[in-house]
């Protein structure tokens, strides 16, 4: 499936009746953190700490105040065509649940063309059975079973999370050094063999066998030219060293 | 990888010297969510809320409780292998990071015989260098270019999910209810068939066509057996009710 740029623009965060002031706040930076934006409220507790979600939300502030308010899910999710409610418990039809990993793409199909909706429920009691009925999808976030429940924020987050990962927008930053090819990786394995007999680490008997170690050591991992650069550095100076002492040795034979 | 259970217990979440008690709470509950258990912070704060991250731990308590406190990183991790630490940050050899998806498998690998951190930083300064030099993994989180700073919390309930999710314990809970078969389906549909003549909702020319919508409609995902005998049912009564009323219709019949 190609991704259009600006999907996510098309996934509604939907919170009914949340308690917490703070949660709220976390949730708005939860979802800017996965590229989402448009969060919506059903019902909003009037006595919420709004002092402590604009505390939770740090630079997601413009979100908090951005929030869409609703008296009822119904109407939150009128213009979604995939709404999915998220839920710890089974029966009542949640036993068809998606991950959120496997709901992703479902979700996307959709939001390249609609808006598509994620239902989060209250702290306390998550969504009610008449709000769950106007869901088309139901997400059951994976979870240790000695300890199902989960915060509203890391609901939001971990949803939010892999609809960001599967729109594919993330680049992971690159090594940009340039890696080492095997003309410049033997030229620091020969400098390393010198430094090993120039500072008599090694007798000869024991040098082949001591450079294929380190040729196991620096090629467990990829190197890079600097990489390799800094470990030709190292044995250039301590030959170097070597090679004054052994003078300075010399020099003072009688 | 064949996966031992239990493997997650050689999981240690680390918190360096972490500012808000709320943060350490909510941290105790995404640990336990994903199974893991082992905590240690680092340097903790002396005027950290205590009160406030008993309320934020909620029924993860006893894991903030059985937390292990440590003067300096270094004594922290001193029995893990594999050390990741995490960083929003690029450059001081944080180019060659991993995302926490493509880390888990390799962290598993590891902590099926030894212990293994997750690092984590201060809320607002993240990891120093030379507590990122003890690290031998480095682990980015994929977030959107116009807000990559996460709530310390989020940060370790994405980590732990991913670890969670690749230990592969979690069952999702599947569909209880046997699927439906070609023979029931099709009485099914010569129920339907036999209502939407009835009830005369399409006349006889229409039928066929009306049926495919049908067909398409009632195939699009998986019936149960339930299913269809909610299906049925209705139609049968649909068929009762028609016939009733042909009949009191005729009865009228001067």
């Amino acid at each position: 499936m190609s991704i259009p740029e600006n999907i996510l623009n098309n996934v509604k965060v939907v919170l009914v009746n949340p308690m917490i002031g703070g949660n709220l706040g976390a949730v708005c930076r939860a979802i800017n953190n996965n590229g989402i934006t448009d969060l919506a409220v059903v019902d909003p507790r009037p006595d919420m700490d709004m002092g402590e979600a604009e505390k939770l939300a740090c630079n997601a502030r413009p979100q908090l105040a951005a929030r869409k308010e609703y008296a009822t899910l119904a109407e939150a999710v009128a213009g979604c065509t995939v709404v999915a409610g998220t839920s710890a418990r089974t029966g009542f039809y949640r036993d068809t649940s998606y991950t959120p990993r496997e709901f992703a793409p479902i979700a996307l199909e959709s939001a390249k063309d609609h808006k598509i909706a994620l239902v989060f429920g209250r702290e306390d009691k998550g969504l009610f059975n008449e709000e769950l009925a106007l869901c088309t999808h139901i997400i059951q976030i994976p979870s240790s079973d000695l300890y199902t429940s989960l915060n509203l924020s890391h609901a939001v987050y971990v949803c939010c999370y892999e609809m960001f990962c599967a729109a594919g927008v993330f680049q992971p930053s690159e090594e940009t050094a340039p890696e080492a090819d095997s003309e410049l990786r033997e030229r620091m394995f020969s400098l390393w063999r010198e430094m090993m007999t120039e500072t008599q680490f090694v007798h000869d008997q024991k040098l082949d066998h001591m450079m294929m170690g380190l040729r196991r050591i620096f090629t467990r991992g990829k190197l890079t030219v600097p990489d390799v650069k800094i470990l030709m550095g190292l044995a250039k100076q301590s030959i170097w060293v070597s090679t004054q002492w052994k003078k300075e040795k010399h020099d003072e034979l009688p």
